[in-house]
């Protein structure tokens, strides 16, 4: 059984001062993919980040709330989380064994911080690990593009050593052909 | 109580086909800071990696040894590892609870795989962790050079959001003064 992580796509992120890379085509890609999870009994699972007071992602105000654009079902699931590793102290891991799911299709923002995190955290959780190539994004660094971060975090994951598995690494287009 | 984790500093690692940035002056910060934390009663504990039969660090061939330009003494802790994550089913948790470590400064290699992931887990598992800036290395990638791998990654470990303290990132020099 399959689970789509949504990470962090919420508006506090993607306000005029933080431009995410190719934005408006990865929350497509990731409506496209949650239809097909959900027409194919997984589990959408969507991951909420709660800030402390005056951050962007603060709990409970407008940049707190996931992206409006994203298409949600009553059936989806939420979590909060407070770090980047969508595992630490949330009901990530128990919904997902609860669910019988072992294979997990991750997507969102960012890149480099709660995406990446959540994968090696997963990695180490013994789960079967997809990340959508082109559905995850980031903002330009001091000293890097979005793309280049985008380019670099995908390389590295390919190459990670699992326990089992590798991290699988796959654009939307080739994914969806296997879902 | 603090503990420096030395990550996979083995001959296979070091070789002519992957030249390690900076590697002699990182190994000789790391020789300067194993001096200091076992002078000052900390643990230094070397994380070896164990790849399979036909890989650059198969146990028990040349290339799983740890480097012999780094030194070694009699009360440093060697934990055998099979993963990027260090903490994946090995003692190294134990061992850092057994001593009442909860500061764990990390140098090592690579950069972008063993080494970010030990940090991750190691904040996930609520350790204060601090990352040696410049005794970290890893190599050239077919799209970015090593230093700019590991500016990326220690500007990304420093903006981590974690459960308390933020992961400290501070060259060599600057944490020598503080030891």
């Amino acid at each position: 059984m399959k689970a789509l992580l949504i990470i962090d796509m919420q508006t506090g992120l993607f306000g005029k001062n933080s431009p995410r890379f190719d934005a408006l085509n990865v929350i497509d890609r990731i409506n496209k993919l949650s239809d097909i999870i959900s027409l194919n009994n997984g589990k959408v699972i969507f991951i909420q980040h709660n800030g402390p007071q005056g951050d962007v992602f603060e709990t409970n105000t407008d940049g707190w709330k996931i992206l409006p654009e994203l298409v949600r079902r009553k059936n989806d699931i939420v979590i909060q989380k407070t770090v980047c590793d969508s595992f630490y102290r949330t009901e990530l891991d128990t919904i997902l064994r609860g669910n019988k799911i072992n294979e997990i299709i991750i997507t969102g923002c960012a890149t480099d911080f709660c995406v990446d995190t959540t994968i090696r955290s997963a990695v180490s959780k013994n789960y079967d690990v997809t990340v959508v190539s082109d559905a995850h994004t980031t903002s330009d660094r001091p000293h890097l593009k979005a793309e280049e971060v985008i380019q670099h975090h995908n390389w590295v994951w390919r190459d990670l050593i699992t326990p089992s598995k590798a991290v699988k690494v796959i654009p939307f287009e080739d994914l969806i052909k296997e879902l």
